[in-house]
């Protein structure tokens, strides 16, 4: 349980003896990942999308996201023809789920692979190749600032969310304008306060890890 | 958050001020539920229902079940035409996660009521007219048990869910053989049990609810 | 086809050589049940569930009855691998139509079972061990009685169904109080009726099966 | 119920006072076909529609053409804004079902119009204008053959369906090659055999109407 | 790209080293069609199908046309177990897109088979054995009338589609009564136009392939 | 239809006067797109998404950028309570399809602004405030470089997508590391590389609405 402010995020990561169809006999593994909200997670209900009959476009958008983010840093040829699932679900919502989701998932599949290489079931000592976690920040009233809540999030002119390795390395950067355009000026000052936001980030996943 | 044991529920009621087409301008209220288990939650990771597209059957049966139990101690009529979903996730499972759902859903319901009463949005003072719980219980090796963990439930040869109100009265009664039947010596027996067991949860509740 | 009253349901048992994928290699044979209504079986038509898109949740909850029911009566590692799906397509419904499935359903599979006993596709003489039969009772105004019709079903303030077999072993329960909760000596009442009922039902099954 | 040979199919006309969305406030009525199979009606177990969560493409092609074909015969405007559901499903199968399904379909059509006209719910006297029924035939071993059963059915070279009104007027043609194309005195010789079997079916409709 | 007037749809053969399941070890091969029209391919837009979750009865019917008029004159034994998809979206629509798109599909068919041909991937030297193209027609103001445009098509009494080889073979015969029904002179008078006019599309069809 | 080199998409605008449900009685307008690929654009047959019965992931995520990158240069209020829905529809893709919709989109977009401008259907001389173009670049080995082919996407270890107003201000960016991750310092030079490409491209939009 992954907790960033009022947002909590539950991630989980599960171990599969099988991978997609497209990658079998390949010898290399894969790593996706699921996404989902509770109904009641938000301030108003939202509809469930088991009941709905699909997963929603930003759900989806989502779980692709998270997903490349975790295969960034992991050796796939290492795994071996497995699969890890990583399971996001957001119990209470309060802004930033997507990254507090990538960042939480990450410590849990790096728990799932430090349990296979303690089996001996990868071939490489460090699967995981370094840490990365993600960092939504954004333009409130004319200033950068980081993790948005809600109510900001909502005001905020530009939402940007980053995600990063522990060396500094970029793996996806998306930069929103909601409503007016932002300057090349603003979204750099975006990406020095994501880069020690980050930092402290993945300073609190080694405690976790330990 | 409701704890029985090893299973964990997360229950929680939202107001809607419109009802189900079939009931407009009925005058009368209406309570439903929807149910939900994440993947992870069991030992083995179920696969999403939202990414599977649709609900499954034992899904939809259990949904209507806490529906069933919860509107049997409203007084519909008093609510005046809103709908109340009462979300049961089950975070955690470890056997008896409906019979969970409906005791723990009893009390996000009444905190529900008890917040549209503080604002006279009733017609009645106490439009829960009654206590309701729900226990789970079977026949392990000869014998009538309370609470089946998940490993005895599935040695059970008899599987039965009691739904009764504070008073005593009964709402809903099931029994399964799974394999051999049951004889109605056993099933009397059970009885005995259950109503012992919801007089305890009934006490729990009432301590919950303060 | 099944006659109770005015509810006619058609009830056909299909042989196919193949097992749901998780009983592969088992060694064992299955029985599934589904369940169909027919548009104007009913007074007022009701929606096609194939063109809605989805069987909902009741055609779900009564297809897992009317399964679970037979098996209980089935020696399943007798028929080898093998799975009996029984349809039961309500052409006309006047009140218990899942109870008659189930009487008529037992008819069905039991041709089925001995067409296979003929032919030698068995490795016992009798692979089905007992008869299963279904009845419904209510609480109509005060008074138990069997075999409500639709007019008095909505009426009643207890809906009971019962499956027993024919040594009169329970094989399921299933009571609701819809409305008012009911008592424990009301309940004893109905599985009283209900066992003489079942007792009548399975003299009729022996004379269909002749 | 309309039986033609082993082909069995049960016809109901459904009447709701409402029409679909584009047709709302134009003054007319609709006439609309629902087709089903049984999944047991033919030798082999077919998958059940509502289970597979849609309608095939054979059922709707026959859909629609059953309400093409009784729309030809109804005067829309005399019948005010309501909507006939003619729901025709297949008990037992043996060639022939979507003619057998509009003959059927026919005569409970008119039932209801002359229920509706009996309770002056029409503007004019006869709103049902004409007859209209339907056959198939196909070329057997070189011979022009009515009424295919199944295995001749396999078996034709050609398959034609005629649709056409007890004045001789023609609604619906559909001739098709399975394999070899066939050529224009064929088909003539199949019109030729087609209008005088649809002779034939318009005066059983004639007595069943009485 | 085949043009007729205002009806302008994109053909494409696509070969597949795989057959439908129901075809494997047969040693034939399959040819399926898909039909698609772009959203803003009318003058209305439509609802885009893949949006609304499923193809309608209408693109269901038109994909099966395609496909059986094409299997008509293509040697299925001779491809070997190969399955050739013809794709047929409609980029702007002015009537007459079904029989565009056979008239066209036959095009890229054909050049799929040549180039199979040429890699000797062929049991003969010609798999195609013949022509086949279709023409709608109508009867708009008493008169019979080759490619009705939408306008026109409107209004007409009667829509006739006849799907012919170049040796003058009837594949198909689709004709419908939209409104009155027609006689036998009248459809006697479009099929000699429509035999006229298919004429026409085989000589143009020779000309693409070349 | 825009031409990217081989990247073909067919851009046009539909203008509708209803708006989505959650914003009825707000008197802004709404934006919205729609994305699809014929299935034989790429140079593998894809399947149809119609077929499949649902958009993927990468449709909706695809449709959503459009729709917001459109949105931000148009001043939704400008518009009264209408909805333009601007299809984007790959016919041929050779890499880059999603800048290419929102480029060429935005000229489809324009004129249709440009056409109720003329019938003074907008409260505001210019509805559309700005241009808006996307390019996306990549990291081929070790260079910089705009509107990567297939070929090269596939080999490129990083892309990126901007979106840009004429103004020069930033609307979205995206920047992916496929496999390893990338530097400030490469990140930076993509951003030079991208700024130059949009000019040139809003320069093209300025020719094409002429």
């Amino acid at each position: 349980m992954v907790k960033f402010g009022e947002t909590h995020v539950l991630c989980t990561a599960s171990l599969e003896e099988r991978v997609p169809p497209w990658m079998r006999n390949s010898g290399r593994g894969w790593v996706t990942a699921e996404y989902g909200m509770l109904p009641r997670s938000t301030g108003e209900r939202m509809r469930r999308e088991a009941s709905a009959g699909k997963q929603g476009g930003r759900t989806l958008e989502i779980q692709r996201l998270i997903g490349r983010s975790l295969r960034a840093v992991v050796d796939l040829e290492a795994l071996g023809e497995v699969q890890i699932t990583v399971d996001c679900d957001v119990i209470q919502a309060d802004g930033g789920t997507r990254t507090a989701a990538i960042t939480g998932g990450f410590v849990a599949l790096h728990q799932c692979v430090s349990w296979m290489e303690a089996r001996r079931m990868t071939t490489v000592a460090k699967a995981v190749k370094d840490h990365v976690a993600a960092i939504s920040c954004g333009i409130h009233e004319g200033t950068a600032v980081l993790d948005l809540d809600y109510a900001e999030d909502s005001a905020a002119g530009t939402d940007a969310n980053f995600v990063m390795t522990g060396k500094g390395g970029i793996v996806e950067i998306q930069g929103t304008a909601e409503g007016e355009p932002f300057s090349q000026e603003q979204f750099d000052e975006l990406m020095v306060l994501a880069r020690k936001g980050i930092a402290r980030l993945v300073d609190l996943q080694k405690m976790a890890i330990g």
